[in-house]
């Protein structure tokens, strides 16, 4: 890995080739090599055990801030993470990071329905925004989002791990590149069994729907990136077998997706099951797939050609990604999996919940 | 394998206890010991390559006569066969099988919409059935066949050699000995990037469908025989990319399945691309499934626990399901593949179409 030292000649060479604006605003004021800061805002079990130990193993990125609701988990992570208590911020406060001279990003790991406001008001401030998926709880929301970053000039990246991640990245090349042909169907799914029927994701106000936005994404993105075009039409089922703790949010969701070249998806989603976690990818003269595709590890990868084989060494997902999001605001380059990426998504989601409630299938407005 | 003579002992034994009306209408008149005697209409592909040489390598089972409208086909077959001229009929002359006395059963290999005519026939001379899939046009059709075949007390047995191979007999015991647990989802699918436009699988008339009927028909019914009940509700959608080619027939059709215990099934079947022929069955504890599954080889089984294998030597299908199916004669025992087996699919075939043309998920009739 690349250190602050090493990077300085790169980005002499890049400052003297101009930088774009939302560069020179991430970076003003600093001196080439500082790394750029991240406040991460929501505390709970992904950024307590994922994001923020993976931005300790970033070379572009460090935890300038956090913001938390939680004074406790405040002094927590100052202790851990060597935060001033200047560093710490809570969500009224919030506005006060426009002053903190080293964060640059706000990445939201809030529930679902929470995303929409913390982009407005990190934009709002002028930082970057790196939120998690799915996007926001409706296309409107999302569109809000895209407009709020536009008008301010800063980053919008939509956490989507897999599209950083060297098995996913592999198996959008051999599709794109049509190694194995034309790409004609796809299945994908994922899923688990849910536990704890307290927590926010079964709730309705929070996490904005069940199963399809908290894990489905995944797999609808992934059939999305692999056929490298949108969804025309969906048509979807809904199952619950247990109406109690599903109550407010769906279990099980199947959907059929058909894009405007005649390509097909079949795609699933639960709450009620481990171990569907997979997607394949069918063409013309061979087949490839991943499986245990969309955890934060394990992934594997296959082909039905031995001769090109789909297999790379484990990566911290969370790490690529912020480390690779750092890196596009210090070139001031274009960031692929933006709002309106996540947007799509959402599109597709509305029109998969649609289908349900309407019985029929639904054409997908588009971005 | 066994061979007539070491057979004796055993059927002394069932005919001493007392055979079934349907075995002696069979037998009448032979000798203990002697094979069933199938008659062969329809000389085509798949009689010529897979059901006269499998014949040959049965037990119970010899190939006692040929029905063909071609007069020169008739003249090969008993060339190769060592068949009488009195063993081959022509589909005029086919009810003069009722005085042949070696023909115990009408093996129908025929075009799909011809499948009901001759079994109606065959059960009017008191002929045993054995009907390729899918077993009618229709499910009026499939009801006709039933009924006459009960009417005649013979037996009638739809061609799903899938049933008797061992991997999917397996996969049957794993899924219904709940193995891995309870079964939740089913992926299925089989297709095929069909050849010459000319032939009669692509006319309405003659094939009464097209991938669905022809070879979905095997992914339809291996999600039925994993769950272990009948689907209750099926939503499906239709993908034309060649109108011309396809223009009495279906090209790629996905349908969704929800089975009464809340089970479901994503399904996808087509004539535009080779390489889906699969099955998945997810479970509580872990999955299984067979690559290759509906071929008449190559059958490749796994399961996500190495310590339960799902692996067995080739087996000749024809030759097994053809076999048995003699030996349910022969021993006058239930036939499980039957007629009923047959018009469930055709029943949910029928909910496919309709799901497709009204655009709307449609609950499947019960047989």
């Amino acid at each position: 890995m690349e250190n602050v030292i090493s990077r300085r000649p790169f980005l002499k060479i890049a400052i003297g080739a101009g930088l774009a604006a939302t560069f020179a605003r991430a970076q003003e004021g600093k001196p080439a090599g500082k790394k750029v800061g991240w406040a991460l805002v929501g505390l709970g079990s992904l950024s307590t055990n994922q994001i923020a130990p993976a931005l300790q193993k970033t070379s572009h990125s460090r935890l300038a801030a956090v913001v938390t609701g939680t004074p406790e988990k405040g002094v927590k992570w100052r202790e851990k993470y060597g935060l001033k208590e200047s560093d710490v911020f809570d969500y009224e406060n919030f506005e006060n990071i426009a002053n903190h001279p080293d964060v640059d990003v706000i990445c939201i790991a809030l529930p679902n329905s929470m995303h929409h406001e913390f982009t407005l008001r990190a934009a709002k401030i002028g930082k970057h925004v790196y939120c998690e998926k799915p996007m926001a709880v409706s296309s409107k929301e999302c569109r809000e989002m895209i407009d709020a970053c536009d008008a301010a000039k800063v980053k919008l990246g939509i956490a989507y791990r897999c599209q950083f991640e060297p098995h996913h990245m592999e198996a959008m090349r051999l599709a794109k590149e049509k190694v194995f042909g034309e790409l004609s169907h796809i299945d994908a799914g994922f899923g688990f069994k849910i536990g704890d029927p307290k927590q926010w994701r079964l709730r309705k106000n929070l996490a904005g729907g069940g199963a399809l936005m908290d894990v489905g994404v995944y797999a609808l993105q992934a059939a999305r990136y692999l056929a490298g075009e949108e969804p025309e039409t969906i048509s979807a089922i809904e199952t619950k077998t247990d109406p109690e703790k599903f109550a407010e949010v769906d279990e099980t969701i199947q959907w059929q997706m058909k894009f405007p070249s005649g390509k097909t998806a079949n795609l699933y989603t639960t709450y009620n099951l481990n171990g569907y976690n997979q997607f394949t990818a069918f063409a013309e003269n061979g087949r490839f797939g991943i499986k245990r595709a969309f955890g934060y590890n394990g992934q594997n990868g296959w082909t039905s050609n031995p001769e090109i084989p789909l297999e790379f060494p484990a990566t911290d997902h969370f790490q690529v990604q912020m480390d690779l999001f750092s890196k596009a605001i210090i070139d001031g380059t274009e960031w692929k999996v933006n709002g309106t990426d996540g947007l799509r998504d959402i599109l597709a989601c509305e029109a998969i919940y649609k289908s349900i409630a309407e019985g029929k299938p639904m054409e997908v407005e588009k971005a």
